[in-house]
């Protein structure tokens, strides 16, 4: 390799590949997007396993909501294109953060089965490990949950295209994880998708 | 702090807040945006700082037309208003990197003033470091370096509105850094790089 030297600087052509990155980092990088109701469980869940994927060492990031509504997508709204729209950047935005080696926990209701079918075809096409977690419960449960007080406002007419109430959620049909958290604690569900990683050798230092 | 046990998960109400994160990186998130004229010479300091920071076991990633323009921003053009949205989203994502605790290097022409200022607000906004960096060459040298044959391109009027010739470049005012990549050497740009994160604190473990 062409090495130049200064007097502490090295470096040679070409970039850093994936790879390098990664081992670097100690990990290799995932995007697991938590799909479900409001009210599932998808939030809880993600706080709760990057919390202890950071006990463990490993580095975390969580996408949602909080972080990228009123960022990056703060220019959306819910027609069906800026729906589609929506979970695109997100899933561009998940591809790039697991490409920097992160394990990368995006958690959104993402109703649509060809938008979330769209962000895994986006990680293959860039060779990147892409996990649907499919995160569970009936919408009975869900609604009594209604974390944000939003199920009542959608059956108030409050809001309009509110997914379980007047949209609708299509299940994932063949997600790599499967959570009822109607029936799971929060510490089963995390346990099962660190097994998930574990035995997908993505805790392998 | 309300501690929930199971066999070996552990964790607490509430999330990971970045000092944690940060931490857990052993850096803090920091967004270097090099600004300049195409062949000024950005990607080629930030490939060499990204390899140098590896060296380092710092954590970076880079953001630039590759991994960009292809998937987060393709659907936007060149009109003016695709042009804002363009700096504006890569903007959000380097300050979601930045908050994720990766020193972020993000390399676009970014040829606006008031585009490259909403960045900025972006980060102060969200309380991390944004550090402008104009990677400046005179036109002519830029010019006769032509990396990708686009000035060439331009001149015979087959790109149109490209920077520097038929659209202006409006230089930064007051850039943390300002490297003129005519008169120093590689070593020496990423040196002064290295130079402004070490005396913001941002290379301490």
């Amino acid at each position: 390799m062409d090495q130049q030297k200064a007097t502490n600087i090295t470096w040679h052509e070409g970039s850093i590949q994936r790879k390098e990155r990664h081992e670097n980092m100690g990990q290799k990088g995932v995007t697991l997007w938590m799909s479900g109701l409001s009210g599932s469980g998808k939030s809880t869940i993600a706080v709760a396993l990057e919390q202890v994927l950071l006990q463990r060492g490993k580095h975390a990031y969580r996408l949602d909501g909080d972080n990228v509504r009123h960022g990056l997508n703060k220019n959306l709204g819910f027609s069906p294109d800026d729906r589609a729209e929506n979970i695109r950047r997100i899933g561009e935005v998940a591809k790039l953060f697991a490409d920097g080696g992160i394990i990368t926990i995006a958690s959104f209701i993402s109703p649509y089965t060809a938008d979330r079918d769209s962000v895994r075809k986006l990680h293959d096409e860039g060779d990147l490990p892409f996990f649907e977690v499919y995160v569970d419960a009936p919408l009975d449960v869900a609604e009594s949950r209604d974390p944000k007080g939003l199920y009542k406002k959608a059956r108030a007419g409050e809001i309009k295209g509110f997914t379980g109430i007047d949209d609708p959620y299509e299940e994932p049909s063949q997600p790599e994880l499967h959570l009822r958290t109607d029936q799971l604690s929060i510490e089963e569900s995390v346990q099962k998708l660190l097994n998930l990683l574990d035995e997908r050798g993505l805790l392998i230092p």
